[in-house]
């Protein structure tokens, strides 16, 4: 695709950052200026010449850009992208990479001015490492990236996001955002909650002469607790912001569970083995997709 | 240690094979004999020149061996050791590989003959794949085992078990049959029920336009739900052996998740902050055990 004259990232940490970086790689941003929080991160960006720019405020940040990505926390987007909004160039292009999307982009459009184009994204990469520092340029390659545009969405700047995200090196699907939201909250969000709510359970069990008791785990304990390390602000914001789809989910996980658990509570052998077996099913099929 | 003249293996599986295959390995046998319902696994066996001999019935399995290892399902075990009990030899060892130890180490007491040594084990080895196919000698090693003797049990029986996992590789704890299982149903059994319902929910919730909404999933999901591949069988076994432990465990669980649902519920940004936090610092903890 044709660079972008001038770039503005938005939060400069895994994902932002990652965005730099092959960005820079690929020479799609002739100049590229980063906006956050975390000064010191920004100072490093710039030292490695992954970005240009440090904005001072988020006014400069986003004057003159021709391709603004949100990269910051899901409920810190809206207020950022009002004090930004009187300051974006007409025929900006607008993108985001927040992991829930009705809200989000209700809320962007609402504030958005005439003539700027936004199309929301998720890029579906990272893992419970977040931060600058374990950003990447390769970060984005072969991962899925779902794009929400809405009925008002303008096709050409629908197209240039899609065209945007797979120049990155992802394999992008087209989605409504309520169906985002509904399939994420199943496939990330109920399981980010019951991982934690695990993790907590266990952190607070101890035994008559063990107060570690988690050092008696098998690896398997290692790999199902590695997203309890989720960042805490990230899933707050997550968590509140896709809280209709998230506690639908954790409705139907309730009633599988109190089914399995009425099942251990009266030795019900063959519905055991059953939900077991389905469970075996259900994960063939999880892999055979991933 | 000194080899033992005649072993028998009771279910050459994943466990039984694996231990089969370190034990000739290491010269720890003079003979090998193995019993199991899958003949053609036990054939294979033989064939590979790994067991010398496969036992017809479980009679001639456990006659003139000294040392017999138990590695059936947990819930089979006992009926097999009904019957196996008048032809061992006085003088025999007797252990087993059982994930549930109160149980089944009361119900293998009861049935042992007078001058029979029996004493429990738990190696933690193997994942979600079972079977003698993927036996391995190298499946101890390095792996945390749990001994649960009992106020009857012989301190030169319990000597040899423990030099026996030992030589096999592992890292052996003595522990009381009942924190065991307490132990074992929280870092193990409880995972494995919460996963294997997770894994069910998700298998059937359907979106408008996507049938296997697992398909947009990213690599979280599939390192969580590895354990949902676990053996029905012997998952159906463990959670009504460990009923009461596994019973306490998901209550201790479901108030957490129910802190955290009112959380979501409320929009109580600082509690689920909190949870999170809590969450990142166990999963620090059991990073630094495992």
């Amino acid at each position: 695709m044709n660079p972008f004259d001038r770039v503005s990232i938005v939060g400069v940490g895994l994902l932002g950052g990652s965005l730099a970086k092959v960005m820079r790689r690929l020479g799609l941003a002739k100049s590229l200026i980063g906006y956050g929080r975390n000064k010191a991160n920004l100072e490093e960006a710039k030292n490695l010449g992954i970005i240009d720019q440090v904005a001072p405020d988020i006014q400069s940040a986003v004057k003159d850009a021709d391709l603004i990505v949100l990269c910051s926390p899901v409920r810190a987007v809206s207020q950022l992208v009002m004090k930004m909004a009187p300051h974006i160039k007409p025929g900006c292009l607008v993108t985001d990479v927040g992991s829930v999307k009705e809200p989000l982009v209700r809320e962007i459009i609402a504030l958005i001015p005439e003539g700027v184009f936004f199309v929301g994204a998720h890029p579906i990469a990272g893992g419970e490492k977040s931060g600058f520092r374990v950003s990447s340029d390769t970060l984005f390659e072969g991962a899925r990236c779902i794009v929400t545009p809405t009925d008002k969405t303008e096709q050409s700047a629908l197209k240039r996001v899609v065209e945007l995200w797979e120049t990155v090196g992802m394999r992008v699907s087209i989605m409504d955002v309520k169906e985002h939201d509904f399939i994420f909250g199943a496939v990330s969000h109920l399981p980010h909650v019951l991982i934690f709510a695990l993790m907590n359970t266990l952190g607070s069990l101890k035994s008559e002469n063990h107060d570690e008791i988690t050092s008696f785990s098998g690896a398997g304990l290692k790999d199902i607790t590695r997203i309890a390390g989720g960042e805490p602000v990230m899933w707050r914001d997550i968590c509140i912001s896709n809280k209709d789809s998230i506690l639908h989910c954790l409705d139907r996980f309730q009633v599988t569970l109190n089914q399995l658990r009425s099942g251990i509570e009266q030795e019900n052998g063959e519905l055991l083995t059953q939900e077991f077996e389905s469970a075996n099913e259900h994960r063939l099929n999880l892999i055979g997709n991933v």
